[in-house]
């Protein structure tokens, strides 16, 4: 199940080492204006050697549109995307390659497929995500070009540092994805401290859609919820999702939790835009839980495919936080969700919604 | 969509309060003995009217099998599963059929079609997860005597509950599914006093699968992990959902999240059991988080059909905590991904797997 | 897979001689006017004990919709609609439970399944065609309220009987469904015949959808015309289904068969009203192949589950031309595609079309 | 929905004359040996520009292998196939960018999308079935190694030229892939006489898989007809399909249609080896009817985007008849629709299946 979505249908293909990642996305309406180079900005963001705190491996990550945009726009027919893998040092794993790495997928991978591809993680690989991106492009242009969504997002947690304040207009600027500016130098030292050790942490994003209209989503499975917590799960690395309050709900009663309507609009969003699985015009909110990376330069005990113990070092460029470039993944997935409920749900109600009055807020 | 799951393909249909629910099966293998008394075990876990601390509408639950099964066993064929409504006072309910209730699907359902069946919540109640238990009635019965795979589960937390020991055996002599006998009294209080308020609280439920084989879960998005944090977030009131250590991860070393392995089995799963969205063989644990139930008898402002603010009450019968039921729910859906995993598995992969010695512990 | 459709999405369950048929329509548009007695003319022109050229098996066909309306209109939730089966007398069937049926699909399922339903053909029957037609209705309904489309057919030929005139006003008042009344006498006599001698014949039915806007269908794998074809293979018995003019189109040329545009419209219709696999706005026109029943009370070696040689005699009820009862069948199969495409096309293109001129003829 | 098929899902991409053409095929079990050289024989025997009687476009067809293979076997993640297009003059259609070629998917696609790509036809030229036969070689290469299952095809009747004999061996030593060899001459001279003329004409192939075992195949929806049907309705220009005896079974007698089974096998194959739509273990027969070519040098009368009446002359690069190179493509469609039902019955069925004798005949 290599394809994600149910009328925009992205397909995506690739290993970390192979020639080239790419992905076909299906169903994309007419009309939208596409070119090569609106594929960078977000690329950017989530690529690796951007700064000191994420892997060196250089990803240049220039789009090729194969195919569904013709004279700048898209023709309806599916849009494939290509980008060739250029700074695949294959070598870096070639002595692990009968070893299982600890929180790898290899154990995993050889025991479904009887082998595997060692090259710097083969399917497994957070290489993959570059085409969610790249899909998540497309998503974002039309959310916003149709109905004024915008969908952002930040780090939330890095490890035990949570933000002490939280301003938007700093996340852009740097690398960490940050709301507060007054937190880099520590969370720059706690990151060099990690490489230094060759350790790793975990972390949290937080992803929000602004301005979907109420409507989107279906009952029962096919619930907004349902398909925003598949589309952040299928993300590596990820341990947990919520939605509006998560796991703090459970504490909470339900005259704290309900979020009350007033003529001027709801007084909160405990829900975090979504009601039954169907949005509710409020900012749609998510959070994801990623855990440590696992490639770590730290000795450990391991099997190798014949089932002795060995010792295995990571030694490739790996992230030691890899919810460090998460940011615009997520987002991208969030994106994705949204379009592809935005025409489902066009498809069944057309017209209808918004018979009673939109509450903002 | 209201049909979950890919190779088993589970759909349901029926409002709270309309004739009757049920669901069809599809993919389903044949050979699989089955017959109605096979449902009632696990459709009386799920039952309102148990205990004081549950809904008092009396659902009786009778499965009628409609087709599928022919002298006892699955044929190949689609089961479906009906179950007359019997004790659907639809009266509670008329006098809100133009509120939206705080914190329920109303306003959401009717944004997306024009209007919304008020009897019960229609489709948005949780009347629907029934179906999920037949169903998965099913899926842990092919998965136990195929696989030796158990399902279960219990509650993790009730609010600010948490449970001070962990004993499995007590688990299904309380209706709450509380692993620590030792503090029913303290929920009974609890329960008792929220009842009283007219309020509700959240709860967590922990579910987990013992037996399951490495290899089951697919890249990219079909990972085990993404198809259960579906599964779950399908589920009404779930506001989050956890694989493994889900959200404490964010906090972990790499050094101490990844779980070694050693020729007598894996030494720690902070995994879950799932690397890679594919099973390791370890045990696969979930937690979710479900909400407070948002009908309570505490008055609430809100609006109406017409966006006129008005006071709400709702008086029906409703649940003081959703999650004390919602552990054989969870139950369900976890059986019924796997069951549809294996299914996968075996078509691409066959009697591949296990070339590598199988891991325990 | 008893799934039809993508978004439209038909579900049917049911064995011939079970307690009961019904199907689960999702994907329907909420706001369709829709009560039991809708489905009672459709149903009626495909029974069974309509006229003693067909099988004998009364059945009633009551239709009891179980969700998905309220207050007379569909919600948008899926509609369920079941059917109890009143006439089926499964004694018919026992003697041959353990032989194979020379042309049925006995010996197919036992060595799929390894086993089978016996009763009356249970799900490989023909009664399954039943929720077909009610599925239908719905979208017929929808798709002449919406877009004034119509859905028509008719038996085009019986054995080696072609009608020598044609005549839509006499169709819908002979139980063959054949255009041309001065022929009647002759369909009769030969199905006398035939039901005498214990032996069935072939049929040829048309059907055509007038009407339809352009631009339904899509590239590729989802040509309307690949979807009719699976749409109708999927009726019991069928072995060709030509559009516009099918397997005459072999010996044209290409000045022949391409259909020229004028300003007022297209001069012919040998495409049958799909070009690219998308609709031109021309009559949308399909040619359906009926295999004779096999069901013969004449005498035939056949083998028996140990793979002895036995003589069979099939004693039951059946059609001695199963094409007679297919027109309302093939239409309904039509009309559900129609819908299914006219819900996609509205996703991906919305308001998008009809920008160059309509044409007509 | 560029996708094809349930669990070998393939997914296909790119314009006549855009950079390049692909295919993403995913569910491809793990272990299958794969090289770049596996393509080059049935590419070739698609390809155009192989004899005077196709098109002229030289079509190189060198297949890069983008992903899931590794150490030269296919690992069990999506195998993405890239052509790049080298011969493509978009200068030969410049002239009709804002016309529409009568008999072409030109009209239908500008008002389903709003524009298109005039180059060759864009998405809707037959250039796509390129990477049908790409991926058809991995399937029959597959179904050749389990199961010993041949999928093989020939020009059934060009125009009214019909084989006088039916040899296998002469097949493939012929251009037309024409049964027998006495007729060749008299084909080049139609063929020659077509393209001096200007005109097309259509064709019939008829294509076989031998060595299917019974069992595969789906009810209800799933028939293993209705996923062929589906196949080869899917395939540019083609107007019909049929199975076994196909549309003679309309004036068959059930005793004349009805395949006897003894214990040595069946005593005739008019269902073309599937019944109930699940394969029988007989030959699997297929007949596809293709339309003459549209594009034709001969003048005639069409539309503009604007509702002009114009004059159209197709001068590009064509086939006179499409049915001569398609073949292959049939054969691909078919060894994927029995890969993809392999596959589906290992998930259903496992191992169950053959509990009653085979048979043969």
């Amino acid at each position: 199940m290599n394809t994600f979505g149910r009328l925009l249908r992205v397909t995506t293909f690739g290993e970390s080492h192979g020639p080239a990642i790419g992905c076909v996305i299906d169903g994309c309406p007419p009309g939208i204006a596409l070119a090569p180079e609106d594929f960078a900005h977000d690329l950017a963001r989530r690529a690796t050697g951007r700064s000191r705190h994420t892997s060196q491996r250089r990803e240049a990550d220039e789009v090729e549109i194969l195919s569904g945009v013709y004279a700048g726009t898209t023709t309806g027919t599916p849009v494939a995307l290509l980008i060739r893998n250029v700074d695949a040092r294959s070598k870096d794993y070639g002595a692990i390659a009968r070893q299982f790495r600890p929180g790898h997928a290899d154990y995993a991978y050889w025991q479904k497929y009887g082998h595997r591809d060692p090259r710097g993680g083969g399917r497994s690989s957070a290489r993959e995500t570059t085409m969610r991106v790249a899909a998540g492009v497309i998503a974002k242009k039309w959310l916003g070009e149709r109905f004024g969504v915008t969908v952002r997002g930040h780090l939330a947690r890095l490890g035990e540092i949570v933000p002490n304040a939280h301003d938007w207009s700093v996340v852009e600027d740097n690398p960490f994805f940050w709301p507060d500016a007054a937190q880099l130098g520590e969370l720059e030292s706690r990151m060099d401290a990690l490489r230094k050790s060759g350790d790793s942490v975990g972390a949290r994003v937080a992803v929000e859609a602004i301005g979907a209209p109420p409507g989107w989503g279906e009952p029962v499975y096919g619930k907004l919820s349902a398909e925003i917590g598949a589309a952040m799960f299928s993300i590596n690395a990820v341990k947990g999702v919520e939605i509006g309050d998560g796991f703090d709900s459970v504490a909470q009663k339900g005259s704290e939790h309900r979020d009350l309507m007033r003529a001027d609009g709801f007084e909160s969003n405990h829900a975090g835009g979504i009601l039954g699985g169907i949005s509710t015009g409020q900012p749609i909110r998510v959070a994801v839980a990623f855990k440590p990376t696992a490639s770590l330069r730290l000795p450990a005990p391991t099997l190798d495919v014949d089932g002795e113990e060995v010792e295995i070092v990571t030694t490739g460029r790996h992230d030691p936080c890899v919810g460090i470039r998460a940011t615009p993944i997520c987002e991208a997935m969030l994106a994705l969700v949204l379009m592809d409920h935005a025409l489902r749900h066009r498809a069944q109600c057309g017209d209808v919604g918004e018979v009673a009055p939109r509450l903002t807020g």
